[in-house]
């Protein structure tokens, strides 16, 4: 069960090894704020499955992030975080690929806004196949090619590359944070490459 | 400019003809916490272009909504509200879509929940082409067949029924709220109906 | 092998319970020409996975259908044929709705022309996950809500309704012409409901 | 009226300037044969309106192609031609980019082969805004960013790069051969820059 109670938003498990940083914003939240916001409203997010293309676009391998629970469980998630108060979407998608994938990934963003799907997460299974203990948020997700190098920062301990079966597998899946899973393999059918 | 800032959920605007509502969901959000949230967060929206369709799926007539502002201004949107906390997507654009086009349209709702458009409504304009005063709002938009009778309810007036061309001419655009002109031709070039 | 070489075109395969159509359109291709082009052209088809959605348009059921081939084998397909030269996508599509569903299926065509799939099919293995041992073939492939009752014609036997589980497991999948199990999940997974 | 009976596919018009090059694939047609088969079958296109793109993703720039027709007339298109037998729709896609835009282009193939518009072309003005006098085609259109440099090669003078706002503009769309100023709104509504 607790393995679908991730946290993959590091706006709201901050980094013990950094500094705090001053907030940017003061129309952005505390995290008290935060949590009693969570409890009230849908949370907007993005999310990204990091793709790496051949030389005709074609997706030939499947970044999947590795990340360790304060537990000391390990689940696996893909690029995922809150969208601010005043941040344009592709700013967004932006900063938490940077955040998850270091500055030399080089993500090539999407020119579409509309994403590949829309990921409904609830507190409670059942309505959606995507659960989040903490929340009801709704992310667009983006398939989105890197050309650089991908070194995970935070507590994202690894990004590994997998090929797209192995993306899709049952093996993988079930080791995917709130139902992910699933968003894996759509992403991987949006592109072509779920068989 | 008063033009730009409109106010197209009735959940903020209550009508003043009907009694209030009991609060149907302790999580929901009183006025005055949504007036402070709305400078914190991004809400999240989702909206709906109302369309007629032929025998063959073919978009013949776009439904735009006429509404009298408090003003007395009048301006045209389209069907457009908030996302409760809990509420999926689905649940939402069939409220709205109810709430905005009365109980006999029988609206369509897609089977996937990928919008056709994702518009950024943001209180100064710039960052896109949609401006909100009130507030940062993300709104998924979609297409929703109705093929039943349209009685507006609360403040929206009328449905005017436009031939494609009218609809993404730029007189109608110049009347849209918030910029939602440009959703409107997005809207009809993705069902191919662009001129 | 042959479990791939099917032939789902009833262009191409005159029932023989009915008498020979004359051909009306004298652009339209006989079968002696077919054959030949098969082999110098890529062919433009249209694809559709028939579903029946609630009330909220979510899909709740898929429709496969099951075929007799002339070596009486059984394979499970979807809705497919050719689009021919005058004609536009939907009138294919519609034609082939009926010819496969029956005239009361009712099928709600979508209001947009973009796919959510293309399927590309060759007549050797390897370049995709489709083949077609008769031509290349490039499809366009739609998911069709049907309203009404279903009645195959021409060599369809009959069509099964699952649920979206059973429509994606990989039982349903071994069974499919041609690849096609990666089409239906593709299908499930544009509209939300591939886990 | 002849503005709109273009020849966008130099695999039809070879270019005098350089020495014909033998058939590299005997399954492929003559000059004759494909003229025959224009008038019996849909023929399959691609189309890509190249762009370019700011650090991200967002289109900022939009490349149309000016081409000198064999009466002198000058008309706008975007990058077309035909897809060959056994050929990908990426492979049909590049050569055309490459063949169009030259060698030093470098095109971002996008990574979903799901276009962001299907185009249908007829002989006869009226089924839908697309025309063609020479042949029925189907073109699955494609939005690709650029980041290197293009030297139009063939017949095609020169690519003009053009703001969002002009390229959508009436003055261009009347340019364009074919109907394609629909093409260029839509692709320009797919990436959320049109007005």
């Amino acid at each position: 069960m607790s393995v679908r109670t991730p946290d993959p938003d590091p706006d709201w498990t901050p980094n013990p090894d950094e500094p705090p940083k001053p907030n940017p914003n003061p129309g952005w939240l505390s995290d008290v704020e935060l949590a009693e916001i969570r409890r009230r409203l849908p949370l907007l997010y993005v999310e990204a499955v990091p793709v790496r293309v051949d030389g005709l676009g074609q997706v030939v391998q499947v970044g999947v992030l590795l990340r360790a629970r304060a537990t000391g469980e390990m689940t696996r998630t893909v690029v995922s975080g809150r969208v601010m108060y005043g941040e344009t979407l592709r700013d967004a998608l932006f900063r938490h690929l940077e955040k998850d994938l270091g500055p030399m990934a080089f993500p090539q963003l999407p020119a579409s806004p509309v994403p590949f799907s829309v990921a409904e997460y609830f507190p409670l299974p059942g309505l959606t196949v995507f659960t989040d203990d903490r929340q009801h948020a709704v992310s667009l997700a983006y398939v989105v090619p890197v050309t650089g190098t991908c070194e995970p920062r935070q507590d994202a301990l690894e990004v590994t590359w997998m090929t797209p079966e192995e993306a899709a597998s049952e093996a993988v899946s079930a080791e995917m944070e709130g139902g992910r899973g699933a968003l894996l393999r759509a992403a991987l059918a949006s592109v072509g490459q779920l068989r």
